[in-house]
C-alpha cells in the first residue's frame, strides 16, 4: 500500500538512513522520472510512455534462456518494483518461474503486491507454504488477502498454519468478509486516538509509537467504544498550534464504509466525495479498519475497464488468465448467441419463399440487421455507463427513455432516407428503397429501445446489465431487422 | 479538489471555527454517513446505495413546479455538496436554472466543482460575466479551467477581464496548455521548502503560512532554481524530531510529471506507483505545479469507461450532452458502419443466383457472420483494455496474436461442430453442415486475428485503438462471413 514500508523492527534511524540518498535503494524509482533520467543511466528499460522496452524485455529474456542469472539479476535489479511486477507479465509464461528465483532478493512485498493476479498465483502456488507465509506476513492485510484469497482451501489453510498467529487472524478475518467487500480491501493499520489528544499530544504520541504506520493520511479520532467521531488531516495537525484539543479541530462529518459494501460502491464514493482515506466500520458502528485511495483506485480502473468486456462476453479479459478459462468464459458467451442467431435465422426462413423469388432481399437484409445492432449497441454502452456510475437512476428513467427514443426515430429517419435513396437509384426499384428506409427507422426504434430497457430492466432485478444486455438487444434487433424489412417486402409485394 | 476549502483571508481561529462541530455547515456532509443516520434526519434523500431517492427529486421537481423556492432551499440545504451536484443531473433541463436560483447561497465552490461539464456549462452561460469571474476566482485552479475552458473564446475573454490579475494569470497560463494536459489538471497551491530546513523549522514554517493550502499530503523539497529534489509524506514529518534535517529525511526518487503530459498517462502513472500527489515539471525541469490523486480518480474513471462507448462510437456518451450533439456523434459512426454494411450486402450480391436457387443459404448466411462479429468483438474489447491499461506492448504482441489465433481456433471449431452437425441433422443435408461449419472455422480465425492485428496497427499508428478499430473487423468479419460460407457452398455445388 505504502510504497516504502518500513519494518516494525526498525530503529527510527535506520528509517531515516532508508530514506536518505545514500542507501542502496535509493535510486530504485530514478526511473519513473524522465526529467531526471539522463544522469541515472538505468532508463534505458522504460521508453517515453513509461512502459518497459522491447529491447530491455528481450534482453532479460535472452539471459534467461541463457540461464545466464547474474545477467538477469543486473539488468533487473534497477528497476522500480511496480516495473519489475510488469515484467512478469511480459516474459514467456514458462520462464515466470526462473526470473523469480534469478532475482529472489528483488522480489520484496512491493513486487509481489504489484503482480498481475493470475502472475502471483503462479508464483504462490510454486512456492512452499512457509515461503508463502513468510512472505504473507510481511505484507499490508490487504495485499497478503489478495494473494492467498485464490488459492485452494488446503493450499491456504497451509500457509495460514505457518502464519505467525497475529497475522494469520486478520487475514482470516478479511477472509470471513465477502469477495470484493470493504473488509477484503481494508487495512488494520491506522492511527486511531481519543479526542481528549491535543495536537502537541498526538505529535508526541505518533513519534512515540514506532509500530504505527509509516504512511497515513488522515488521523481517526474515536470514543471510548472505538466508534468513529471524526477525522483530522494530516495537514491541519501541522498547522495548528499545539495546544488546540483535537476535539475542536477534527471533521465531525466523515464517509463511514460499512465492513461488508461492494468494492464498487466504496470505489464511487471515494470518488464523489474526493476521499483520501475512509474508516471502515463494523455493523455495532465501531472502527476496524481504513481504506485508502491507492487502494480504490485499482477498483475503479478495473470497474471502469469491466464493462467494456463483460458488454463483448470476454469474461475478465485478462490476458494472462490461463488460456483454457479464457475459451471456457468466451465461448459459453458464443454459445448463447449462436442461439439467438439461430432464432434471427428462423425468422428469414419464414421468408424462405419470397427470397428464392427475389433474392435482392437477402442481399440488402443484412444491412438492416446489422445497422440495428450497431445503433442498439451504441445506446446499450451509453446506458450501461450511465447505470454503473449512478448517473442513471429511477429519477431521470423515463427522460432517458423519451432521450433515446428522440435519438432513435432522428437517426433512423437520416439512415433509411440515406439507404432508402441509395436502393432506389442503385436498383432502379422505388418500392424497395420505400421498403428498406421503413425497415430502417423500425429497427432503429427497436434497437434505441432495446438499448435502454433491457438494461434497465436487468438492473431493477438486480442482474449487472453489462453481463446480459447485449444477447438481448442483438436478439431484438436481429429478428426485428429480418422481420420488418422481409415482412414489409412481402406485404407490398414485392416478392 | 480540497473538501473544505478555507478561505485565504480568513484568520487561523476562523478555520478552526469552520472546523468546529458547531459551526453552521457541521452537518453538511452527514448524508454520506449510513451509521450514524438516523439521528441526523435528513438521510431520506438518499437511498442504500448513496443515490439521491426518486421520491426526493421528485419533491424537489415538484417545488420547482410550484415556485416554492423555500421548499426547494429547505430540501436542497442539508445535502452534501457532491449530492447537490447529482440532483442538477436528475432535475429536468429546463429546471435547472431555476433550482441554481432558489439555492443561489448554496451554490459554493463544491457544487460548481462537482457539476457534470454539461449541466455547468448551462448554467455558466447563464450567468452574467462578473459573477462567472468571481466564482471562478474562488475554485481551484484546475477546477476554474474545468468552468472556462468550454466556454466559446468571447465568453472566456469577458470572464477573465473581470478576474483579479493573479487568478487570471494563472488561469490563462493553465489554459495555454494542451487540452487535456497535465497543465490543465495541476494544481498551482503546493508547500514546496528549501532542503535546508529542518523538521522543526517546516513545521514553524507551515503554523506561520497561513497562504498555504489547507490539505495537502506531501511537502516538496526543491533546490535553488525551484527544481525538486525529493518530497516528503507529512506523516513522516510528523513522526520525527524537530532537530532531523529534510534533506536526511526526504525520499530523493519521485515521480515527476511533465506539464505537457496526456492526463491520461498521468492517470496510469498514480495508478502503477501508488501516488498520493505528485509534482508538475516544465519542460527545465522546475516545479510548477501538483498533481493529487483525488483529481485523478476522476479520470481513471472516465478513460476506463471510456473505452466502451467509443468502441460502440457512442462519442462522449453523456446522458446530458445536448441531444444534438449526441445525434451527431452516434450518426457519423452509423453512416460508416453503413458503408460497410453495404460493402458486406455486396459481397452477398454475388451470390445472388445462388441464393435464387438455393435460398436456405440466405437463411443460415447471418448465423455465420453474427458469430464472428461476437467472437471479433471479445477480442477487440481484451485488447483495446490491455493497450490501454500497458499491458499489451511490443513485448507481448507475438505471442498474444498467438494466443487469440489458439483461442478462435478453439471457439471456432467448437461452434463450427456444434452448427454443423445441427443444420446436418435440421435440414438433412451433410454437405450443408460441412460447409457452414468450415465457414464457422474460417470466420472465427479471421474474428480473432482481426480483434487483434486491427488495434495493435491503428495504435502503432497512433490511432486511438477504441475509436476506430470496430468498424474494421465488423467489416472483416461481415464481407469474411458471407463470402466463406457462400463460396464454399458455391465450390462444393450446393447450389
Amino acid at each position: 500500500m505504502s510504497e516504502r514500508p518500513p519494518q516494525d523492527d526498525e530503529t527510527r534511524d535506520d528509517v531515516l538512513v532508508r530514506a536518505d540518498p545514500g542507501a542502496p535503494d535509493g535510486s530504485s524509482e530514478a526511473s519513473a522520472e524522465p526529467e531526471n533520467a539522463e544522469s541515472e543511466g538505468e532508463t534505458e528499460s522504460l521508453d517515453e510512455e513509461n512502459i518497459l522496452k522491447a529491447d530491455f524485455v528481450r534482453a532479460v529474456k535472452d539471459a534467461l534462456w541463457d540461464e545466464d542469472f547474474d545477467r538477469v539479476y543486473e539488468l533487473v535489479e534497477p528497476l522500480h518494483p511496480a516495473d519489475i511486477a510488469d515484467l512478469f507479465e511480459l516474459v514467456d509464461a514458462d520462464q515466470r518461474l526462473v526470473l523469480a528465483r534469478s532475482i529472489r532478493d528483488l522480489m520484496g512485498v512491493e513486487v509481489i503486491a504489484e503482480l498481475n493476479d493470475w502472475v502471483r498465483e503462479l508464483l504462490v502456488e510454486a512456492l512452499p507454504p512457509e515461503v508463502v507465509a513468510e512472505i504473507a506476513g510481511e505484507l499490508d492485510t490487504d495485499d497478503a488477502v489478495a494473494m492467498l484469497e485464490d488459492l485452494d482451501e488446503e493450499d491456504q489453510q497451509a500457509v495460514l498454519a505457518e502464519m505467525e498467529p497475529e497475522d494469520r487472524a486478520a487475514i482470516e478475518s478479511a477472509l470471513s468478509y465477502p469477495d470484493e467487500s470493504a473488509g477484503r480491501m481494508m487495512s488494520r493499520d491506522l492511527v486511531a486516538v481519543p479526542e481528549t489528544m491535543t495536537v502537541g499530544d498526538l505529535i508526541d504520541f505518533l513519534r512515540e509509537h514506532r509500530e504505527l504506520p509509516t504512511e497515513f493520511w488522515e488521523v481517526f479520532i474515536v470514543d471510548p467504544m472505538h466508534r468513529p467521531l471524526g477525522t483530522c488531516a494530516l495537514s491541519w495537525i501541522l498547522r495548528c498550534p499545539r495546544n488546540i484539543p483535537l476535539h475542536d479541530l477534527m471533521k465531525r462529518e466523515q464517509t463511514l464504509i460499512p465492513v461488508d459494501m461492494d468494492q464498487e460502491e466504496v470505489a464511487l464514493r471515494f470518488q464523489k466525495y474526493a476521499l483520501i482515506s475512509a474508516a471502515v466500520v463494523d455493523s455495532a458502528g465501531r472502527l476496524i479498519g481504513q481504506i485508502t485511495v491507492d487502494d480504490v483506485v485499482h477498483i475503479i480502473q478495473e470497474e471502469a475497464g469491466e464493462d467494456t468486456l463483460l458488454l463483448s462476453g470476454a469474461g475478465d479479459g485478462d490476458i494472462n488468465e490461463p488460456i483454457l478459462l479464457t475459451v471456457r468464459a468466451r465461448l459459453s458467451w458464443l454459445v448463447v448467441n449462436l442461439a439467438t442467431a439461430m432464432l434471427a435465422s428462423s425468422v428469414v426462413g419464414l421468408f424462405q419463399g419470397a427470397i428464392s423469388r427475389f433474392a435482392l432481399l437477402a442481399v440488402l437484409m443484412p444491412i438492416v440487421s446489422g445497422m440495428g445492432g450497431n445503433a442498439g449497441t451504441q445506446t446499450l454502452a451509453v446506458v450501461v455507463r450511465a447505470i454503473a456510475t449512478n448517473q442513471l437512476t429511477d429519477s431521470n428513467t423515463w427522460r432517458m427513455i423519451g432521450r433515446e427514443f428522440r435519438i432513435a426515430l432522428t437517426n433512423g429517419t437520416a439512415l433509411g432516407a440515406l439507404i432508402g435513396v441509395g436502393t432506389w437509384l442503385i436498383f432502379s426499384n422505388p418500392l424497395l428503397g420505400a421498403v428498406i428506409a421503413a425497415a430502417m427507422v423500425i429497427n432503429n426504434l427497436v434497437a434505441g429501445l432495446a438499448g435502454i430497457l433491457v438494461p434497465v430492466s436487468l438492473n431493477r432485478f438486480n442482474v449487472d446489465p453489462a453481463v446480459s444486455s447485449a444477447v438481448f438487444v442483438t436478439t431484438a434487433t436481429d429478428t426485428m431487422g429480418f422481420f420488418s424489412f422481409l415482412g414489409l417486402a412481402v406485404l407490398v409485394g414485392l416478392a
